[in-house]
């Protein structure tokens, strides 16, 4: 039987990806830092290969996808697992995000990467995490980071072919248990400009850039250093730092690229307010290719930060996540998103 | 008699100035370029030195301002030409600024140019422009580059006491007469951080700011040669960008400096797609230390861009300007806001 069943998490950069220097094989100009969250930010995907069915299909979100348009992110980690495994059975696969309602954001790197694993395991291929994490880097880059819990570390590579480009566990998810991420939801507009299409136009035309690879040359090591020593303060200050260089880079790009709204500054002003008044740095925002803000804490100033974030008007939805443990096989056949007799997706 | 009046206007630069290389005499890490505007942002100076005073006062607005806190921008450029004419009286100085009301911005440049422009005279002195420019950069850095109209460049100098450090005119103020600025207000809130501080610590904390400074290099040659040959689209894209870079480096800070707002994105946005539907550049926007937007562009686009501004819900106001020839003499003592006769500040 073809068929098997992986969940995956979100993860939550704090040195992020933004530019390539290989568009075709996705390969960064910087070394990345995440955490993989947990089960509040969770794909579940069901793979299944058959000789029954007629072409390969995909459901994402309840809803039929056309493969033939594009869907590169799961067409290409199959086909190349498809090849590995010498098994030319068409497939299935069946998709589903169980992230808050009207969180208002969604990550593909939690997709690709329960993908990559619940393939691999369908086709009853034993894949090492590097060679999981370089599939799922060429669906989509941030997927390379997914395929692990805890902290990570997605290594740019030097090489042409990409070979060396893929993401390793640094730490893992109950490194630093007290560890929280407080997500603040503050808009649901469209976003102008695809992660895909801005990280392209900042490498040709912002002339910060150079300048902010060059800066995280300096961050990665340091923000290992306090991860690993759980060095709080260091880390968020580092943190934000980061996200701001990110941003200013984007607003250097031509034309602007501005995902940072009235709402997202009213978070950063809530953060720098609560650790001034506390006389120390207790929570670091960090933001991705869109307004919500992610703030890291510790367990302690879970609830402050909560508060302080219910009474800006701009913030739509609170939630929270602990670190997570990376993507886990689901065993119960009662919980596939296809049903293993019959083929049939459970939508 | 030792009173003279005088008007001067505000500059809107297209390649900013933001970063002091000497925080004492005011000199710039880079050279900044900018239009003179006319007497819709204008503001209007009377001085007058008499042996009946009992002491230095200054007069803002009708305000009464204390002259011992601080006010280094008045009083510095006054006593440094006080010592140079040898007259050791006391002054009064009132000055208004006759910008549109709820503009929601006022700039120090035109105070202080108009202000060593009177003091000078009431003196009689005749200083050249670059002594001019060169004390009215004592006071406010800016304030160097509207003792000119017209196109205005400010160099950053070499030199450690600042003596190299002044403007001159690159263009008189009818060099480009169909030239408009439209200036729309788009918020009222209390901005956050000073110039004045914000761009220290920009210098002390920006990894990115250095390579800000490097990009200006080849950017005001080219914004030259742009206005000289009134090639509008070079011009309103190396003006945009170039707002974009400061404010980049602005985000790029520690902490970090915002001043653009929901309002300021929803211009820029207008302003991309006008320029998209009409398949050139016909406009071109530039924020300073604050979320309005200047947009330059031409007579014949005027009167779209202010119906396109009407639309957005952010914007509050929104105000025309014109090219202007710099520092006036009022003669007319009926104009003076200081009487002749008595010495008394009309208010």
């Amino acid at each position: 039987m073809y068929i098997a069943t992986y969940t995956a998490s979100a993860n939550i950069a704090v040195v992020k990806y933004w530019g390539k220097r290989n568009e075709e094989l996705i390969l960064p100009y910087n070394n990345s830092l995440s955490f993989t969250m947990d089960d509040n930010l969770q794909t579940i995907t069901t793979v299944m290969f058959s000789e029954k069915f007629s072409q390969d299909e995909l459901w994402l979100n309840g809803k039929k996808m056309d493969l033939q348009k594009g869907k590169k992110s799961h067409v290409l980690p199959v086909d190349l697992l498809r090849k590995k495994a010498d098994i030319d059975l068409p497939v299935r696969i069946v998709s589903k995000n169980c992230f808050p309602t009207g969180a208002g954001f969604a990550s593909s790197a939690s997709g690709v990467a329960a993908l990559v694993c619940a393939t691999s395991k369908a086709l009853n291929l034993t894949l090492s995490g590097k060679e999981l994490s370089m599939l799922a880097r060429q669906g989509s880059g941030s997927a390379s980071r997914s395929v692990y819990g805890g902290f990570v570390e997605w290594l740019k590579g030097d090489l042409e072919d990409g070979t060396d480009s893929f993401a390793q566990q640094i730490a893992p998810h109950d490194h630093w248990p007290e560890l929280r991420n407080v997500i603040a939801v503050v808009e649901t507009e469209e976003k102008k400009v695809s992660s895909r299409h801005g990280m392209k136009t900042t490498t040709l035309t912002s002339a910060l850039y150079e300048k902010r690879l060059q800066y995280l040359e300096g961050v990665i090591p340091k923000m290992k250093e306090a991860v690993l020593q759980k060095d709080f303060a260091t880390f968020a200050e580092l943190t934000m730092r980061e996200s701001n260089s990110m941003h200013a880079s984007m607003l250097d790009t031509w034309p602007p690229i501005m995902y940072l709204s009235d709402g997202s500054r009213e978070v950063i002003y809530m953060v720098e307010d609560l650790n001034a008044e506390l006389g120390k740095t207790v929570a670091g925002y960090t933001f991705d290719a869109g307004p919500n803000a992610h703030i890291y804490t510790t367990e302690e100033y879970e609830s402050v930060i909560k508060e302080r974030l219910e009474k800006i008007a701009h913030v739509k939805n609170i939630e929270v996540c602990k670190v997570g443990q990376g993507p886990q096989q689901i065993s119960d056949e009662a919980q596939f998103l296809i049903d293993p007799q019959n083929g049939e997706p459970r939508l």
